[in-house]
């Protein structure tokens, strides 16, 4: 009785130390053979620069350039397409309150925090067909990838392709509960209000702070973009990891001298605001390069009073823009350009009056462990890297706000945007997609 | 026989002798007392400034500027009034192809050739009240004296209301034959074109070339007129004699950099034509100021393109223009200007292109005999004085072409003109137009 008894324990022992190590081997070869894929896992830069070529036929203009303004018939159909050619993938989209689309991708773990990823498909009035495409084909890429090797993340994937970043950055910062009733009855480039403009592509204004979200609804958030300047492509560099996007800051200086007649007014008796304005700008010039860093400042709009050959100008109304990943160095930056600016009011008998206007962004750092991990990837494809500020806006911007975000730059030719010469070979944009496949494959891996 | 031929030989001798004794008596009373009271002859102060002040109701805005714009119903107005003034005083008036209103008073010697004296009685938009009418009324006053001391001098006198002064020095050009069918169909600030204009003020634009004349129709030309500058009212003098009307130039400067993002741009790697701009403007001061002489350079005009606070400016278009007496000055610190441009181009890595644009006027001198006969008036009437270009432009600048011109300038308050603010004060009105009478009886015994 008891021998049976210990017979059975044994056989059943075994039968479990059998299974045991059956299923051990097959773990092991599943886990190696996965890791081993994931490792060699590369995007198809064929159908990238396809898919690419085909988006960049909605809204091409004669010209060659991009007029697939935010809420435009352009935007309308090439989301229309993007949804169809992700459902086809099996991946399912839905359009949000705030009109961003959104493809979701179901992870294996059911209760883990999306990773999310993405960019804009709206471009400024005879824009390029890289800002922003690069980033949404790419996401798409990194779906297609994963779809076609069976490879399921732990994370659920969000591909966001945010609505109106030209005109309003105005998809991420609805998820970042930014947009108010203001920000709505905007009139766009495209003639509707962003309000207006919303409706259309399949949003909803009046639910737009349902959009908002938190840390805790995201595991984090990736942006692939051009680099939109020219620092890439000069030092001949395939990757910028993004170490944030700058503040920037905007003041309209109001310059009053005093209007007279050219032929009359003898040279010393002059209080020409034209004077003291190109004294101005250059003083912001000096200023801005005399201290070490990344900053720039800008003086890129001009008025003069009242703006006749034959007539002294008696007031320039000019812009200033400040741009640094420093808030406070902006700050510092701004104070000696307005102590300056008041000695140039003495010496030309003018008076500054300096006005802060909307345009305001505060510095928007991205988080430095999913840095680490862009450059890993980086050094682990073998592409050449750099860190560096993004001196434009973005959507990472303001999800950097509320969950951890990375972004990647690829080599804008010639630094060359907003144009339709705008331009990134297949070979740049596809190191890109690698290196976003390979974060986001990173960041599944990564607990924060 | 004889005896009683010879008495009344006698007779008629003594009676001869008699009547030259008291003829030269009568002669020598009128022509002391002519010398005298012609010495002694003052204008009205008074009626001067109520004449001055019924003119400038004629087209007063709410704000106390003047709005009596050219070929306006303000302007019409004013021109009947002031026939009807001077037909009272007895003098005919007549308005000629171009609409210059002619007052025409007979001299003793029919053949001479006239006098002529006067300015213009329209302003810009929101102008002044003494800007041409101190000239205008100067002129009726002139007239006013002449007559009320039976004072008939030996030329023709003839007072001239030109027309158009402010938006083409219209009526003086007409005169001095330099107005083309293009004049004639630009748009003045009445909404009418000058043609349209001069048919309303009673001219014919299909015969202003009948208006034409030459040195064999005019003695000489006088304008009175205030300084529109503040070197008199600053240095306290009365008269300022003017030396000639300054020549000058514009031009058209293109700066072309390169357009880019102001964010993602490098502070090293900029082409900024905005940079560029205010070099050049600062350069145009400096080499204008280096200079001894009383020559201006202005930049009154900007425009950077595309003019966004967030560009660098790829583009800034600005004016130029210089004046002098001295039109070969003008070229060789054009020529200083150009070249300096070229450096700047270089250092900033922007290109200069200079255009000569339409507003050129050649330097016109005034005759220096009558420079002479004006300082002599002053000093005979004991007003402070100075010799002085006009750096403005006048009717008399297009008279001194055809005919021996002089120029009386009188102080303007701190300057200011072509603005409600302008002013002079009856004082110094009155001194000048008795410089401007003293000037004309000056005339009348002059030869050329």
């Amino acid at each position: 009785g008891f021998h049976y008894i210990g017979f059975l324990y044994f056989k059943m022992k075994i039968t479990q130390l059998k299974k045991t190590f059956y299923r051990s081997i097959l773990f092991f070869l599943i886990f190696f053979n996965t890791a081993h894929s994931q490792k060699n896992l590369r995007v198809n830069k064929v159908r990238l620069d396809n898919n690419l070529k085909k988006l960049s036929t909605f809204g091409m203009n004669e010209k060659g350039g991009n007029d697939r303004v935010a809420f435009s018939d352009f935007d309308i159909q090439a989301r229309e397409y993007i949804s169809s050619y992700l459902n086809n993938l099996g991946v399912s989209t839905y359009t949000d309150a705030a009109g961003n689309l959104i493809a979701k991708r179901m992870g294996k773990k059911k209760k883990a925090k999306p990773i999310a990823f993405g960019s804009h498909i709206d471009a400024v009035p005879n824009g390029g067909h890289y800002d922003g495409d690069v980033g949404v084909i790419g996401g798409i890429e990194v779906l297609e990838t994963l779809v076609e090797n069976n490879i399921i993340t732990n994370h659920p994937l969000e591909l966001i392709i945010f609505s109106n970043e030209e005109g309003a950055i105005f998809g991420s910062r609805a998820i970042a509960g930014k947009i108010d009733q203001a920000t709505l009855d905007v009139k766009t480039a495209s003639g509707y209000t962003n309000g207006e403009g919303v409706r259309r592509i399949g949003g909803d204004p009046d639910k737009i702070l349902q959009v908002k979200r938190t840390s805790d609804d995201l595991h984090a958030f990736l942006e692939l973009h051009i680099e939109q300047g020219n620092i890439l492509n000069k030092k001949g560099l395939d990757i910028g990891i993004v170490e944030g996007i700058v503040g920037l800051k905007w003041w309209d200086v109001e310059i009053t001298g005093f209007t007279n007649h050219a032929g009359t007014t003898p040279m010393n008796d002059r209080k020409d605001a034209m004077i003291a304005a190109s004294k101005f700008v250059l003083a912001v010039n000096e200023i801005v390069t005399s201290i070490e860093g990344a900053q720039v400042g800008t003086v890129g709009r001009i008025k003069a009073f009242p703006g006749a050959p034959n007539v002294i100008p008696g007031k320039v109304i000019t812009s200033l823009e400040l741009r640094d990943l420093d808030g406070g160095k902006i700050k510092r930056i701004f104070e000696q350009i307005e102590e300056r600016a008041h000695q140039i009011g003495v010496d030309t008998k003018t008076k500054f009056n300096f006005t802060p206007i909307d345009a305001t962004a505060e510095p928007a750092l991205t988080d430095i462990r999913i840095q680490k991990l862009i450059e890993e990837n980086a050094k682990k494809l073998g592409y050449s890297f750099m860190t560096m500020p993004s001196g434009a806006g973005h959507d990472a911007q303001d999800m950097a706000v509320i969950t951890p975000t990375g972004m990647i730059f690829i080599p804008s030719i010639d630094g060359i945007s907003h144009s339709p010469e705008e331009f990134s070979s297949p070979e740049a944009i596809e190191k890109g997609v690698n290196i976003l496949l390979h974060s986001i494959l990173g960041l599944d891996r990564t607990k924060f």
